[in-house]
């Protein structure tokens, strides 16, 4: 996060509206896909530039993905084809946005956080960003990956909802799969929360508080990306945009519900690794109570036994019992009774 | 609750709407009861299918329950029959949603949970969807079970207000069930807290806290269940809807004060457990008190007389003690000395 | 509280309006007191039966209180005399209630909660239901008591506000009389947290712990009652019904405030609590660290003192020392200087 | 505070409105201060009663300031001249109530806490109550002292703002003085506040949490205070009463603007006290650690070495070290490379 | 913090609207500046006095910068040119202001706070003060610093938005400026938790814990003035003030936008300062564990064999094992067997 912030800084003093990619290179190149469909028809290309595009006319969809925000040109070309508001063109390229939809009018700007797992299970955000008019949608990410595949092969070979509807129901296709990529996301934390119970369990170490920390580290990143969504959805569903139809509504809210779990699950899961720190932080007090307890025993074991040798150490020129014949063997009798006594005494206690 | 998500992120890609029963299938058969009832009558039946099931005409009421939902067929047929939205039909099938209401103009479609606790106390939450029009109403769980055995058995002897009433007084007596259901696992909790507070005053373990963080979980599923309550009836209560009647309100007004009731003592319970982690930590501060008090006493008793015993064991030639006639008998005296003063300290210290 | 739980999760699957008795008996019989009175006169009696009452015609206000809620029969005969909903009369006897208040249209129902103070000290929770119409009240208690005796005085000798006033006025006495035992019960509560803190600056054990979770427990509980009160006094300040004149707004609201005031004084207990429970857990540390030091000074005192007298009472055939004519006393002196010098050490640590 | 309880619980069962003066009396004797002013001059005098004294003609002001609530009948003679609802005048006497603004239509009432400091430094609350019509207002405190004096003396000189505005001008100056009196309070906390920090970074003990504690229960004195002063000015500017003018919300909105200020310093020293709170246990356990390391290096260093020196305290016959001319000496020489070991590890470790 | 009352309570009793400044003399002279400029040209000089400035007729912008506060003639002048309130004058002397924008009609006054750090780290606030009518805007600070150069530099040579916009725009680009300063801050500050992060998986020392406390001090300063950026920024976006125009609301939204960034950051600071602490206080824990595990290792090890020494250094007349040709030697086994039989022991408890 505090590299978030770092790159954010740099930008200080620019005028607003400044086109400037903050956030790393995530991919060589930039790649643009660009559908058309309706009812009737799917075509699906790969263009080298944006170059002449325009608002479409007719009622065919147009969407345009871009992988890869890098190259600024694309977005000048964008901004002019499509009339985006120089802010909407810096909110794309700045990567630190928080997750909110904004009604243009004209068009609608949604930007959304997607997370990614690294080998380490470390989380990477990524931003994507869906804008929409009337009979074109564009969606930008980051980095290059198969996020957005199925719903390309549902246009293809659906004849059904996805290429009757317009824009607002491809967003809400690619939305539904951006809240549904936070259950994946969600599956393998959950798996790791398990693994850390069982560590718990069985013997804690300071690795197991780091891996604690972490997590809820991870937590309050999805979090900060997860509240806002049901905001976000909130403001569709509620919208009175002439872009989004009446029963699309609908279908918004049912994400709502989705991401109103998400964000449950979340907070399900905060509470358990708070539950899990307690846990740890109590096993330390209880090893160190076994720690003590062996301490204590062993000496209040030995101590008087070490006394008894001592004082049978002792060169007074008169001490009657070294005299007897079985003083010796006497003294261990004794020693041996104490001994018996005091674990008897640490057997009730429960201390052995 | 790992699992629940990992279900859920099973379905990612699929488009909304898409038929598939998430959740564990928790009985062999689906088991569909078909009662149809008014005023003057009731009759009761099993049926195999819901095959040419319609909206029924006139004023009887036609109250379908189904236990299981892995055979989706059953549910394309209900759609089919009372016009259900393809949403609704998912939501039923997912069976990790949250309490809700929705009011779908031509019927309510209304979500819980109900909780089951299994043979060793773990609670198992159940889905359960009830869906009503003005002359029918359709209620379906994940498994068998008698939980509205009760009302059946009141539609069947009854001859009063519930016969008399429509679809909202049927579901609002299912709903009476459900939350009353949630008394049932309070109690059983309620008796396991007492339990847990018993073994503080006594001898806490490790099992001990593990039991409370347990119960500490098992508190967020509930209240993860029980919070929406409020609302989702607050919807009907305040609901304009013309399937809901005037006075039904005054009955869902009712049981809205239960829902309260038991998200007040959830969180009573929260705070009780909370109390008592706090009550388990100070107990392992104070048998490490105890512990140490005993290994500072017995070490503080025995060093100086080890050490006494340890001066006249040495070998130097000119020791004049060594020589006296009592001096081995005058050392016992000093050391029963130094030992008595001790052990006073240490009552005046209140160690002892 | 389990037991209130288990009490009302007996009730399951009874239609709603059922009227059972929950709670304990805690009156051997049922005491019906009936006071009629207007501007110009008081009259008083007991009663052995509802039979027969009716509301009452003219402008005389008919006052009917009962304790005692386990004799049925004498709630049907209210219900029918004064036109009471059934949902009415099962709250009244269902003693698990959340203070609340109903407008019911011709009556206004109020449930409120009053705690008694057992021998130990320990809350117990008594509900109180004020029905009132426009010419007649009903107060009902669980048990007998002399609470609303200042009351009746009042009406006896009074001519003034009250015996002019109408139910409304009656309902605000009433009211106002319960909230102000929330003050006598937190004055007696006061007193224990200071017995606590007088305990803690002194020598706190694990019964002072103990004291402190019942505390806290005893606040949850009058909080849980005294945290409704705000929101059902308001909706009478602010009440349209015309059973609630113009001027007795001012007098509800008055109440509000000492309701405030009561809720102000618990929130504060709590926090003095867990302030309490915080200096609890420090002076374990604290005794811990004590004894520590008292093992410590001791183990470093006699540790080196004894491997001298160790040193010298080993069996070398060449130790010159032991030779020496003054290496004995040599040897104390070498003896004593350690232990002042480890002293001094100690008492320059603040050790001593 | 249990105190305020219990005086309050003294009039349960009285009939609201009742006259009576619950709180310590502070000033031996009432004093009553009377001055009348407008834009063109100024008296002022002090009186012994206020029979006479009545609703003023005209447009100079009359303001009178009472010193001691303890006498009822000049509550009863000022009731009398200005119309005041008993309700008023008892919440003039009763000194616990909670700040509010109440507006009466004819009159506004006004109560608000003032807090002063005892010798060690305690806080001590007053109440000060202001109600004031349109041509006459009445302040009353608890105890005498000089806090209006400033007001007093800027009446006397001043040709300005103050003589020239109504008695929402006096009213807002008064709260003015008031609430600054608090930043004189934080003022004081604030230097103790640093005082323990200096301390805590010292050598923290028991007193210094003790102090931790006080200070916390003084801010939530002071939070119960100041928290309802912002709802109170609010009420105040957005008044839409004939006794305020419309430049007035200006000025109320800027005392408005100082509580905000208040009750930020006071939430966060809460969160200052918090910390330190954390700082003095871990300091415990700190301290802990120091004493601990000392016993076992210690230890760690005399134990292998009394060791050795029993070994050869031994009497066995056949012991050939013993009889080795230099073994005392070589046997002196490994027990110092032992000891320097330990040193060397103890030193690696960072325990020395 | 402390100062700041301290500075804010030296007021008290003075009537509202006295010019003093309070606050420390950051600069040793005035230093103000004087730009003009519209569509076409852009003028920029350094002035003496704020003599005969007066509302710029036209639709010129004059903006006047003054670095310094400590002269009050300036502001005087100031009120007389631009007709600002007194609260305005001495609301931007009195530097312990919340950020906060006021609507006066005639003119916009707005307060926000700007951070600076010094050598050791520390955080400085600092008020900045924009006042702005239609054709004039004046921008106020404490300190001189070139914190406004950027802007001044676009205005210079840009010719574009800037220049053409009216004072709502330079406000716009004065208020960026200032928040995008926190993102600096808050990347040193990110930085520093990064160091502790490092130091805490190393060897936490009480230095550690020191700088936690103080970095979670310095967010609650930082918090304190970011929140209440979103209200103020909200207020400016919503405005219906002629001063603020249409398209300003969509640059000032923008900048709401920055400030919940801001904010986000801030908590996620708090929460990974506050596990942080968790990480020190348990690997104090584990420290004292290591201590103790330590010390029980070598008490356990050699309390045994002393004892076992001590045995045959006793002096009974007959002990056979003394005369045994080889017991010397045969105890010196045993004692190895007992050593390392502890030592296995130890490992596997995992202790060594």
């Amino acid at each position: 996060m505090p590299g978030d912030v770092k790159r954010r800084s740099a930008k200080t003093g620019l005028p607003p509206g400044s086109l400037i990619h903050i956030g790393e290179q995530h991919s060589a190149t930039t790649r643009i896909t660009l559908c058309v469909y309706d009812d009737t028809g799917f075509q699906e290309r790969e263009v080298e530039t944006l170059e002449g595009v325009a608002v479409p006319a007719g009622e065919a969809v147009t969407w345009i993905h871009i992988d890869g925000l890098h190259e600024v040109r694309h977005l000048e070309q964008l901004g002019k084809a499509f009339g985006l508001h120089p802010l909407t063109l810096e909110d794309i390229l700045n990567t630190e946005q928080r997750p909110k939809s904004e009604d243009h009018g004209e068009y609608h700007y949604i930007v959304l956080k997607v997370f990614h797992q690294d080998a380490g299970g470390a989380l990477i955000p990524e931003q994507v960003s869906i804008v929409f008019g009337r009979t074109w949608l564009v969606s930008l990410r980051e980095r290059e990956g198969r996020l957005f595949e199925p719903i390309r092969e549902r246009l293809r070979v659906e004849k059904g909802r996805l290429r009757k509807g317009g824009t607002d129901h491809l967003a809400h296709a690619l939305i539904d799969v951006i809240v549904d990529s936070y259950f994946t996301v969600l599956d393998r934390i959950g798996e790791r929360i398990e693994g850390l119970e069982t560590a718990l369990i069985g013997r804690p170490s300071p690795t197991t508080l780091r891996s604690i920390q972490t997590l809820k580290r991870e937590m309050l990143l999805l979090r900060k990306s997860a509240w806002p969504l049901r905001e976000l959805l909130g403001n569709l569903d509620r919208s009175e945009s002439p872009l989004i139809h009446g029963q699309s509504a609908l279908y918004f809210r049912d994400i709502t519900d989705h991401a109103v779990q998400v964000i449950d699950t979340i907070e399900t899961y905060r509470e358990m690794l708070s539950g899990m720190l307690d846990i740890y932080l109590s096993s330390l007090s209880n090893r160190l109570n076994e720690v003590m307890k062996v301490l204590t025993v062993i000496a209040t074991l030995f101590m008087p036994l070490t006394f008894l040798a001592g004082v049978y150490g002792m060169n007074f020129r008169y001490m009657p019992e070294l005299e007897w014949r079985w003083g010796y063997f006497a003294l261990w009798g004794v020693m041996l009774a104490v001994a018996c006594g005091m674990l008897i005494v640490f057997r009730r206690k429960k201390w052995l």
